[in-house]
């Protein structure tokens, strides 16, 4: 992604209320492997601003929350907003993260963080209550909020990138997982998935047939001058788009990735008895994987049919989650001290 | 299963305290497809008298009910307690159950009930608080209660007996779903699990390969003379105990079973991240299934390795967790009158 140094000002997720600046503002954070993304918003959660940062090359954690103050400051200063009206913030990581801790436990090896106590160097480096969560799970909150799945209680939230995760909102929390690792489905094994061990570091078996690396690689590995017309080199993207304009080695690789896909929902649909499946993250919202994997999982009758749609808040759906996230962590600091 | 209508005391479930006969007395209720069984526990959960029936032939509810009051009377009068001395009554039911409503929304085939207001006819006719819940959810509150699973507060209890199911435990309480069918995983998809859809009624595709009945029905589908010198009708405790002492032909059974639950339990650790799974049910039981499926999860690697172990209370896991449910009937409705 190219790097935005970009300030745009733009409204979301007005909740009904004209916005409140009395009663102050709080960040989000989305921290990608290439990029940061902050926003500020009032307390009815309107965003006031937005800032965003390339990260490439930068992987060392005070140097992410030395930029993320640099992030603060401008958006206070377009907002001219003080110090003070600032309540909390909130970040999203690509990681396993505990957060009773506050802990970032493990990254992948883009950042390569290990037990990373991101909510203290926050809370020290910006002065406010901080929280923090993964990112696919603030994705989830982002939907529940204001998204695909608002109002739904129990949903999950699919983002499927380069790689896939979920986050899994079960009677309206996010569950989370004894070691903070529920939702890393990365590694499910469905059928026609290899069930081979993957070695450390390596993509899951569900990952290398549905997430945009491994459809990337299914691409090349099946790709030959007699089968295709296309580049061998094409993204997940613009071999689904290929998929729709009728290249049968696209609709292949497409049929494969949708049917890896839906048996994936289908078990977890199983297991939890859930209604909703909102589909996220460059790959996951393009409409021929989301239609074509509906399509086969009500093929499989009425055992488990939940309802798959694509995230309504596309790329800020870990956002609009981080600010939810900092709105609660307000009202619980603001709850504990009565 | 024999019918069975002796009466012997026995003592489970002592809590570190002696019986407290003035806090009166729960009822315990596992209602299977073949048989019914009743237990009559103190305050503590100390079970002072137990009773059987069968049911084989008996379908219609009120007749269940009539059944269950008979053993209610036949408990009491082993017991010598009054009527006014009985607190509450729980009931497992092997089917989806709306715990909220107290109804049994649809047994298999065997009972064919469809929407049967059991806990009300259970208040009705016995004229104290009742609860009902799923039979393999019961099962799993009876192992984190006293069990394999106890004081482990997230846990899988899988109930492997003809059919499959999964009592999920998270965070100390039971996951139902958002249609009460949680759990409900005799359909899941894994490698080497056809992928056809399953007509309704049938066996599911994880059920065909890890069910009592898949097992006997792919042991007579793979025999032949040349392969083993075993009967064709074999169960599939007999399957397992003859690939124990070598039978080719059995060890291949036991394999694809043991290969295909590992698959399974492998998924379910990486959706809800739970360090436990505790195999219950006649087949599951089976020392043969557990160490093969703990093998075939460990080879998976670090990413989900959750513990493996046998149900410590077998056969009265259900009825354990009956008690205790009904147990907790009791303070709850107490609760709510002060």
């Amino acid at each position: 992604m190219a790097q935005r140094q970009s300030c745009s000002s733009s409204v979301v997720l007005p909740r009904g209320s004209s916005p409140a600046s009395n009663d102050g503002y709080v960040i989000g954070v989305d921290l990608g492997g290439t990029n940061l993304r902050l926003a500020l918003a009032d307390s009815t959660g309107l965003v006031v601003a937005r800032w965003s940062n390339s990260t490439v090359g930068i992987k060392n954690p005070h140097e992410i929350v030395s930029l993320i103050c640099d992030g603060a400051q401008a958006l206070r200063q377009q907002s001219s907003i003080q110090q003070t009206a600032i309540r909390a913030i909130a970040a999203g990581v690509p990681g396993v993260t505990d957060v009773d801790q506050g802990m970032v436990i493990a990254t992948s090896y883009l950042m390569g963080w290990r037990n990373v106590p991101l909510r203290a160097l926050l809370e020290s480096a910006l002065g406010v209550p901080a929280a923090v969560d993964n990112d696919v799970n603030l994705g989830a909150i982002g939907e529940g909020w204001t998204g695909a799945a608002k109002g739904v209680r129990d949903f999950v939230f699919l983002a499927i990138g380069s790689g896939v995760g979920a986050g899994i909102m079960l009677d309206g929390k996010l569950h989370h997982g004894r070691g903070w690792t529920a939702g890393e489905i990365g590694y499910m094994l469905v059928p026609g998935t290899p069930d081979a061990p993957v070695a450390s570091g390596m993509p899951g078996a569900l990952e290398g047939l549905v997430g945009g690396e491994g459809i990337r690689a299914q691409w090349q590995s099946l790709w030959s001058k007699r089968d295709t017309v296309l580049p061998k080199d094409l993204t997940a993207t613009q071999i689904f788009d290929s998929a729709l304009t009728g290249d049968p080695l696209a609709q292949r690789v497409l049929e494969q990735a949708s049917r890896t896909l839906a048996y994936a929902i289908y078990d977890i649909a199983l297991i939890l008895n859930c209604p909703l499946f909102v589909l996220g993250g460059g790959v996951g919202m393009h409409p021929a994987l989301c239609d074509a994997a509906r399509k086969i999982v009500e093929e499989r009758g009425a055992r488990a049919r939940p309802q798959l749609c694509p995230s309504s808040l596309g790329e800020q759906a870990q956002l609009t989650g981080a600010i939810r996230l900092a709105l609660d962590t307000v009202n619980s600091r603001t709850s504990s001290l009565l």
